[in-house]
C-alpha cells in the first residue's frame, strides 16, 4: 500500500490477486448489498434490522424534525438479520474476525445464541455467516453445526480448520458479494449434509 | 381524571368498566408486552425491530462508551414487527388512530406496503394492526384484505365500519393485552374466512 499525499490509499498490483478485504468492503456492506440484491430480483426478503439504542435526550430544532442530542447503544438481544426466503423465515448473524486460527465466541451473546434455538424451535432456519478476514474466506456455518460444536466443546473460540470442516464456503463474487442464499439452496433445501 | 398535587393522575371508578385507553396504555406497548409473553411461554418468536436512525455524529467519552450526539430518524422501509410462528414467517405493521370514522392511509408508507407485498410472496404472513383508541378496538387486518380494499378504493382512509366488516377482532386481555396469534390461529391457521 502506497499513501499518497492526497491520503488517498491504492494498491500496487504485481500480478498478485487483489485479496477482497484490502478493496475495503466489510462483511455488513457486503451482506447489505447482497441483500438489496435478492430484494432487487425478487428472490428474497432479507434486511439488517436497525441497531438498537437508547434514546435519552431530543431537539426539535423545528416543527417537524426531531434530532437526537444524546442516545446510547444497546447490546442486541436477538440476531442482526431476517426475513423470509422459498417459504422459510431465515434469521442469522454475521461476525467478522481477524483471528488467523479461531472465531472468538464471545462475538456472540448468549441471548442471541438463545434467539437462534427459539426461531427453529419455531421452524425458522438460523445461522452463522463468519468471515475470516485474514483469508477473505466467509463461511455459512447452520445454527445446528454450532451447537453440535459447543456440546462437544469447552473452548472459547471455534478453530479455524473446524469451521472448514464444518461450515459451508461461501465463494466470493462481485454480484452479489456474499452469495449465501445459493449455498442454503445447495446444503438446506436440497438436504446434503457434509 | 383528578390531578392530584404529587402529579399522579387516578381514575374515579363509578362502576364504569375503565376503557383501556385511559389507562395510558398505546398500541405499541401492548405489543411488546404481548410479544414478550409469547416468548417467555415459547409461543412464537416475534420482535420489533428497533427504530432506525442515522447517527451523525458519536462521543466517546471513555474507552468503551459510545454517546451519540447527533443522530435523526429515519423512515423505516420496512414493518416495524418480524418473527416466526408455527413455521411461518411474520411480518406486520401496528398503527393506531384517534379517528372516530377511518383509519388514515397516510399512516402506511408506500415501501411498507410494498415490503408486505414481498414477504407474502415469498411465504410468509403480513397483516396490519389497528387500533381506534376512542373505541379502544383492536383489528387484524390480513394484507390480502387491504389490498382488497386498495383495488376496490380511491380513497385516503379506510372507513371504521369496513374495518368492523373485514378485519378481525382482537379482544382486549390482560396477559397478553393484544392476543393476535389467537386471531391468526381461528383464521388463518383453521383457514376460517369471513
Amino acid at each position: 500500500m502506497v499513501n499518497y499525499p492526497n491520503g488517498k490509499k491504492t494498491l500496487i498490483k504485481q500480478g498478485i490477486k487483489e485479496p477482497h478485504f484490502q478493496r475495503g468492503a466489510n462483511l455488513e456492506d457486503d451482506l447489505n448489498q447482497t441483500n438489496q440484491y435478492y430484494l432487487d430480483l425478487n428472490r428474497a426478503n432479507i434486511h439488517k434490522k436497525p441497531t438498537p439504542i437508547t434514546v435519552v435526550k431530543v431537539d426539535y430544532p423545528s416543527r417537524n424534525k426531531a434530532c437526537i442530542r444524546e442516545a446510547y447503544y444497546k447490546i442486541p438481544s436477538t440476531t442482526d438479520y431476517n426475513g423470509v426466503y422459498r417459504g422459510i423465515a431465515i434469521d442469522f448473524e454475521a461476525k467478522e474476525t481477524k483471528s488467523l486460527t479461531a472465531f472468538p465466541l464471545k462475538n456472540i451473546h448468549p441471548h442471541q445464541l438463545q434467539h437462534m434455538r427459539s426461531v427453529e424451535h419455531h421452524g425458522g432456519l438460523s445461522f452463522l455467516i463468519l468471515r475470516f478476514v485474514a483469508y477473505d474466506e466467509t463461511y455459512l456455518l447452520y445454527l445446528k453445526d454450532f451447537d453440535r460444536f459447543l456440546q462437544n466443546n469447552d473452548r472459547k473460540s471455534i478453530p479455524y480448520a473446524w469451521v472448514k470442516d464444518n461450515a459451508y464456503s461461501i465463494p466470493f463474487s462481485l454480484t452479489p458479494p456474499v452469495n449465501y442464499l445459493n449455498v442454503i439452496d445447495t446444503t438446506f433445501f436440497k438436504g446434503a449434509s457434509k
